[in-house]
């Protein structure tokens, strides 16, 4: 039980980040454990009220791994990967848009207006928010797509309306076909389109490790231009190089900051925001 | 092959519809047979452009019955019915939300975009527009839910905007669970809330009949108020009592005009808007 | 007699060509012999609400010749002309002005405030909208004047306030006294100084013809950029040549599109607005 | 020659009229001698301008008697009147529109511009300003119109971009024939439908008189109320009925205050503003 | 040293208070002790920063009695008080302004200023905000004030453009004449013609008291329509009285809550918004 | 006693001038003799409200130093000047500070809203107006400050909205301290951070004397880049250098127009303003 002194001492000490982030849109990508378990998830999204309450912009952008594998399995069909990327055939795609843009996007935003916050749900289909075409490559992931461009339009509309938009990572491609998006790259596009202070990866790891084996160990900030040298010298191995190449490939697009965080701690979103130390990596545009 | 003459006597032939209904909201409710059909769709959604083009502001709501027992099949879920109403279990609900608001609500927009509108997808939950409850019955419905209020902020920002929204019938009840709304009553609730100048329902029928056997009719337009005398009297039977409840509901509501017409036939949405004899039946509030 | 079905053929083939126009502004130049005939004049005026009313933005400048003509006739004045332009004399000069800025104009705007539309009659001298200057010349042409400049400031007013500007082709010169200006000049003007996109000619004839005697045919179009070439070359002659003249200046002056077309012809206007063929000659800035 | 005190004694002795009329519409209806003679002209538009500068509304309703007879006469057409009201034949009506709307109204704008001023010329036809429809009496007058009801918006829309609208007193009837109004009857129509806080009636006469012969005096103010009891008292006499019936119509409409003074006083409209005192005969709605 | 966590946890229980609070404007009466102490002062106007940045609309009333009495030492003035207030003859009033006007208000607009804030200081003077009158009475208590009228536009000016307008307690009188001010009564007023939400007046006492010797105790909340009848029955003597009374005024005013609370505590105010035991006396418009 | 054809002569002979000056921002220094004398002190703020009332944008800046002594000297503080510059200890720059940024900047306010006016009080600290820092030096002047920078924000608010604001020449240094600022570089850094139309500088003196002795005349106007010249060749000395370095930097921070003009002289800013002639030295930044 902390006393009201040390309370007061917790809301004065936040002023600083408060001022600094005041108006400022970051984009949050939300997936992987931290949307399975219902009491993170309610974690997760009061802190982004809160964000939104003392004056920030905060944009939703949400995969669903595992609930797709569900309902992919109730219906008998089994998920093919290569190279950790979904291949997509038609029905498969039809399943992940009414995961995804349905049962997931329309629980979020569900779940937001209970906890007293005004959300939009959203895929890159609405507004013409995202333009995409079919990936092509040595072999045939099928309805996945790479996105051509992003319009901030209608994001921007309903922030400037005080809504948080939150956004499944579907959207239409030059045939209107629905096409299967990576979230980390959309939310990257978003965030460059609208350019946002921030984008904050909710992930399952705790951030970007470099080196492997004993000497691994969790980088707490990079330059983004430090990172092709990191993967060219393999300090960047597995799974951590296309996560470094997504926070490099959302600085290019014009976002200023970038946060790998571990979406499994409670809070994690709050604490980066509010607390100097932070957690997770910050890869940052410039010192 | 028409000669320009003809072609510029329809253009001003329209004039004086064009005049009377600028600016006005003209709420649509979409659905049946008129969305199973590509060819079909694609007219309905071409109409609902020209609307907009020509200064209407058109919204459009819609339910989706037939994919939904598509998929339920799939899923070795039988479909129930009672009174008309679907029985809507958990699982059921589900895939209700997955196809409603995922994917026909999203592909929808996605051919509005093709053909060059700028629409929206949302559902009822989307920035708290519809406040839900369960129905409460002698026989258990299930997730079925009745209307308690709609909040016309969201989508009058988007019209506002340039947007056509596209609403598919699923919302929040009390304690957040998704509900399965009758998407007629829905669109009544949105055309009452937006003070629309008509609502439209496109249906399977060619209007409201009078009568039945031989002396059975179509009514080409109707009082809202000699409703409830026509069901009194025996006039209104079986199907048609409910569509014309929902007519007299939608007035009473706020809205000025209901048109029931047959969204078999093609563009009789234009016809409808465009031509003086119209199709279907239509109930006014007033003469 | 049309089926419903082609009448609503011709309403989203003109869709492509709203799209295309909307918000558009369009200075139409109306003179000749569709001022003469009052059935002409209806239709024209209707077309020009039609375009208004799908969102374009119609300004009409006009002449009137014939009816200058026969007030000039009734007070025994003798009107006389060199190289086609009027020589205006004090008392000349005040009757062109009360019959262009008064009964002319005036008519047009009643006209079509008949027919539902909201008009605003001006002439060049209103909120200062063209400064001019006595032409100087070998032979002196009296109160004629040229264009020094063209301020679209109160057009602009009326035009966002959803009225349509007719404009009458008298402006004031440097002493404030009474200039007669070319209303082809004066739409180029107007056009340029409102960056209109298209500036349409209703003259009396069927466009720019190029040749002479067998060899003469109709230009459907033209690039801007060639007609000093078909003048140098004698491909352009006589009464051509100042028509072209006009079109390449207001290209110049920074309209996008200039058509010729035959104002005797029933709904030239509106034939040429949702058409592909279009009729009469189109000059472009750039293809 | 006055000292520079002086002359700052003019300017502050100015300043309470200055804040008590700021941001007021003030209607000003100009006609008979003052308009003949161009030195005196000149300094009403002055004063307009000076009016408008510091911070006034003013509007200028014009009508134009003599210059209307020079042309009638030039036409070889005899003026009739009856009741001090002119007979108006077809081609009379087109007369007295080509001189109004044309010449006159043009040239006062044309004048303003050229003292600095942003005028907008207009007559009741434009943008639906004033509805019209014929007198019906005994003896038929021809084209003389009474007003139904004006329209304010256009006015308002000029004066809020800062133009100084000039209105002549010419409107359409019914079947949108042009009718002759009384200037002093539009002035007043249209002061009621601005709600202006003062209408100025700049006419030929020091004010209004009371009595006749020897006891005959100026009004230097009335309360609007005891108009027809002064009437009926038979202390207003001949011409001065119809103006003081003018002055209570007024303010019957909802002008605030009516001023009738002697247009042909060098800057009589100045004088009635800045000082206390003031000139002619002062129609107040209350004390 | 707190943990992350428990950090995050203050913060997401401040979220209900921030959600109640966003946009509401909040006067605060600010003065005696807390106004002497160097340490105290910092942290209220941290904590009314802090307000401003979660979106409240604070604004600062303030007194300065010590620092008055300092000055007025200084120039050998002996203050003089008849029932607690202060009697202001014309040099003590020049002191009053000086100190009060000038030296407390700029300094706590610079030290607003220098922790990031943007404030603007002001007195009753300012805008015309406060029109008062010389208090009449048995014994004469120089210039000292009572309200007329409160004028909001200038406050709500500063307000809207994100300004903490900072205002001391001395105001004009009919003549011009300084005038002091109470400044509880000062902030009640404009909370009510701000319609303020709250007003908060931070004292040297804990709040209002009940009762006297053993029996006294602190009334933690009161409906301000029983106060009449405390006082009547006596449960409210001496000090509390004035109080009591300035609590009810500002509820009869406008204000909906009123917190009398101890600026002595450090961090008050902030517990006072965020926590929901709050301290000290609230004294509310409605159950 | 003026005729009222005279009076009419100065109102319409100032017409070109209200028309110049139409919407300009004018900053008045204003300070020495003029604040002394209650009824030049009138005079002086009539103007102001003049200048306000026709359309022109005051903002005035003002010193105090006879008041501050008076206050010193009761205090038994003898002011000291350095270069003529006062030494600000601390106790003395709290008395400076209540003086001009009480006493008289609200009396300043108090007397222009008894007046008609809307005025607000504020100093450099408020709204962050003046960045100043410490002047250093070989003699220690004490709180003496050199401004680093003006933000024309608040001001340009309270001009939006309609207010005159009234600046003394008070800021905070960079650790909130108080500082005494030179009005007149106040009024120039103002001047040139709101890309003022004119300073106008009310003084002690006629104007910028050039020469000495017998050869001593007044310059009626100076080009700003003749003054390094004329200090280097010795035409101006003494106190006529800090003068004209004043107008110089004013021109160089972006005032457009200097004039320095003797404020004991009744009505001088009026003259100036409303009069070819003018009075004192104008000082240009181009010809």
């Amino acid at each position: 039980m902390l006393s009201p002194l040390q309370k007061a001492g917790v809301l004065t000490e936040a002023l600083p980040y408060i001022q600094a982030f005041y108006d400022k849109i970051v984009v949050i990508k939300y997936g992987g454990g931290a949307m399975v378990d219902p009491a993170l998830e309610e974690l997760v999204l009061k802190d982004v009220i809160l964000m939104k309450l003392i004056g920030m912009k905060p944009v939703l952008v949400h995969g669903g791994g595992p609930m797709i594998n569900h309902w992919l399995e109730r219906l008998d069909i089994r998920p093919e990967f290569i190279d950790g990327l979904r291949v997509t055939d038609e029905v498969t795609m039809e399943v992940v848009e009414m995961v995804l843009a349905g049962r997931l996007n329309k629980g979020i935003v569900s779940r937001i207006q209970g906890l007293g916050g005004r959300a939009v749900g959203l895929c890159g289909k609405d507004g013409g928010m995202i333009r995409a075409r079919r990936v092509e490559g040595d072999r045939d992931l099928g309805l996945v797509g790479e996105i051509l461009s992003a319009d901030p339009g209608l994001i921007q509309t309903l922030i400037d309306q005080g809504f948080i938009p939150v956004v499944s990572s579907v959207a239409a491609g030059q045939k209107g076909e629905s096409l299967n998006i990576n979230a980390d790259t959309m939310a990257s596009a978003l965030g460059g389109a609208l350019r946002a202070h921030k984008l904050v990866l909710l992930t399952d790891v705790e951030g970007i490790f470099l080196g492997e084996g004993d000497g691994r160990r969790l980088a707490s900030s990079l330059l983004a231009a430090e990172i092709p040298g990191l993967i060219a010298s393999g300090a960047l191995t597995g799974g951590m190089i296309p996560k470094a190449k997504g926070c490099l490939e959302a600085v290019e697009q014009g976002v200023e900051n970038v946060h790998i965080i571990d979406g499994r701690q409670p809070h994690a979103l709050l604490l980066e925001i509010f607390t100097k130390e932070g957690i997770g990596t910050w890869v940052k545009k410039a010192d």
